[in-house]
């Protein structure tokens, strides 16, 4: 029999109590617990959060949450409940993800999406899909079939697959397809109406040479393309299950008016998740998920930079020196003067436990956001919560998005008792 | 005035003569030579290489070293001798990128290609593009493009486009379309009528439940499918030119059979190609492309873990480890038998001369290649060369491909008189 205590407590992760909890052994010399439980943080993009639409934003997130703790409860494992909290972020009109996602230029939506277990290390993402309602599932079900070996005559799966390919291999695998017109809301389409505006007035403000050669200056003297959802860019989600086991995912409509075929991080290896369990090498188990500009994501590789980064001590200062050294100060973005994005992050390993007795288990997982963007709306909750918190992260007043980051998080501790 | 010196000896980098050259500055505190002059290696593909073909092979490398030498010798820059050399590589049809590509299912071919500019750190790539003769030239105006800025109404603009939104970006961008028929050669048509045929008889031998289950047995016990170029993926090419600035660039027609927009290392950030200058925290520039199995090359992100191992003092070392610790026995590939791929690296410093006088001015060029592939075509040349230099690599006789590894390498010293 196996009964199950936990506790949430929200505060910064560099406090005392994370400090004596995490005296960690190493994970494989511990007996693994069967039991069920665990923990979710997800987010619902980085940007720009109305307060208008702020309780759609956290409702959102709060089904997610509810989601992937249902999942866990009912013993899946973390990269299982974190597809069901994806689903639940793509399914929402009001996310960059999914339904409701942003136009392309062509005035189509194309979807990118990947997920990644830390237990196996394996990963499966898609780019540029259209006509499918939830690009996470084609991303899990590429990754869970790449783990059943070779194809028919020695042939290896593939772990990323893009556009019309993508879509027929979703359909082909059973994952039906679904009308685009049905992916478009009212609110991304007048988006979309709007935006053809004003880069038709844009343009025709430069044109000729004049355009070519002075295309920087031109796009700061007019009126920005905006984001149907408020947001720049994505959604995702991280889990730990009670076995220890990690897993990440995010999935993204892409930038509003983007080219047909542009792809994002959300479909980038090590750009938009990132999950890896603790192993002889690494002493805590990690999961990323990040948000915001896909160019900038990728081309600072964050999401595997951030896990890579949780590795050191203190969890929060190595979170604040990776999104500033990192992201904002990076030499891969020198030449950008405003550097916009999000993640979540969790990191966790096992721990010695207060009480006298052999057979408490505990994972101490401490979880924590961070944001160059206006806000972020992210949502938390452990299996033995009765319901999700939600919160949208603010950049404190005064200062400047893409220049300025926020930090915030806190401290979780799951227990199982084996017999 | 300026002239120049060089000296290219074909040796171990490890050799007393390394490390007595590798005595590097600050690279920042160096006044830069305008000259012109450079280094350049190439590969066409890790994978099989058959004597009877031999020929051929190292044609087309010789070919593309000149291509980039004449870039370099013409005062381009690394970023754009390393473009010429890809487009002589795609144009070979015994290479397996643009022309004599390999057929994806549908008998179609789809080519990824990317390229990274290490002075300015900018990337661009494409993915599953068709009807293109040169992907690689695609990679490299996204590139030059996001350099510019951002488009009209504030939008960044795309550093990696895939299927036909790449085709249709690179034509309006003034690249001609290619008819894809003229894409594919008799080797490549007949290789995938023979693997058509395998895949159907794969197919025949496991029927129903069967095929799912005992997928992995299956597809040893029958003939698998063969690469039509007899390489498994990619060439690639590594440059560095006299002020130091190092590029990479990579360009495939992905595996033989492949389905339908999978894309595979040589369109991924990190994992087909990775080139950095050296900065404050690196006293080395470094350059990397890599081949061989896509999904392999993806999921150990090599281009980018080698670049960084070459940081360390003992470059032939470095490769070694990172070849074996994060290829071959990688926790990213632990489920897979055999671990398909090969890498060229070239690192580089200014160095101390040996001559008193005041005005010379050195750079080291560390060059090395290495494959867990049966062989490796690779060629190499400085702009004082009077020709390249070819060589097929192979696995010593007795070792088992995707468990053992060939390592071999030399060291170029390009010099320049400066008034």
């Amino acid at each position: 029999m196996e009964s199950l205590l936990n506790c949430a407590e929200e505060q910064q992760p560099s406090s005392p109590l994370a400090k004596a909890l995490s005296k960690k052994q190493e994970p494989s010399n511990d007996p693994k617990p069967k039991g069920v439980g665990g923990f979710v943080l997800v987010h619902a993009g980085a940007g720009y959060h109305s307060e208008s639409k702020a309780k759609e934003y956290k409702h959102v997130c709060k089904r997610a949450c509810q989601r992937a703790v249902d999942q866990l409860k009912a013993g899946a494992l973390a990269v299982e409940a974190v597809a069901a909290a994806l689903v639940e972020l793509e399914d929402s009109p009001f996310t960059n993800a999914g339904m409701g996602s942003n136009l392309n230029l062509s005035g189509e939506i194309e979807c990118d999406a990947s997920i990644m277990d830390g237990k196996s290390l394996h990963y499966g993402a898609v780019g540029a899909i259209s006509g499918i309602k939830n690009p996470v599932l084609v991303a899990n079900r590429l990754m869970t079939e790449a783990q059943k070996g070779k194809l028919s005559a020695g042939r290896i799966p593939p772990c990323f697959l893009v556009g019309r390919g993508a879509h027929d291999w979703a359909v082909s695998h059973g994952i039906p397809p679904w009308p685009s017109e049905k992916m478009a809301t009212k609110f991304s389409l007048s988006a979309y109406k709007r935006n053809k505006r004003k880069m038709e007035l844009a343009e025709k403000m430069d044109t000729g040479e004049n355009q070519k050669k002075k295309r920087r200056q031109s796009s700061e003297n007019t009126s920005s393309v905006e984001n149907g959802s408020g947001c720049l860019d994505t959604v995702g989600a991280v889990v730990v299950d009670l076995e220890g086991n990690v897993a990440a995912a995010v999935s993204s409509g892409g930038l509003a008016m983007k080219h047909p075929g542009r792809v994002g991080q959300a479909a980038h290896y090590g750009c938009g998740c990132w999950a890896e369990n603790a192993c002889n090498m690494n002493p805590y188990s990690t999961a990323v998920s990040t948000s915001g500009c896909g160019e900038h994501l990728i081309r600072t590789m964050l999401a595997r930079e951030c896990s890579t980064a949780m590795q050191s001590e203190d969890a929060h200062q190595a979170l604040l020196d990776a999104m500033q050294n990192k992201f904002i100060s990076s030499p891969f973005l020198a030449s950008e003067d405003r550097v916009l994005g999000g993640v979540i992050v969790l990191r966790c390993c096992r721990c010695v436990e207060t009480q006298p007795s052999q057979n408490i288990q505990g994972i101490l997982v401490e979880f924590l956001w961070s944001h160059t963007t206006e806000s972020m709306c992210v949502g938390y909750m452990s299996a033995q919560d009765g319901k999700a918190k939600t919160h949208i992260s603010r950049l404190p007043p005064g200062t400047v998005p893409g220049q300025s980051l926020a930090i915030e998080g806190g401290v979780c501790r799951l227990m199982s008792v084996v017999e």
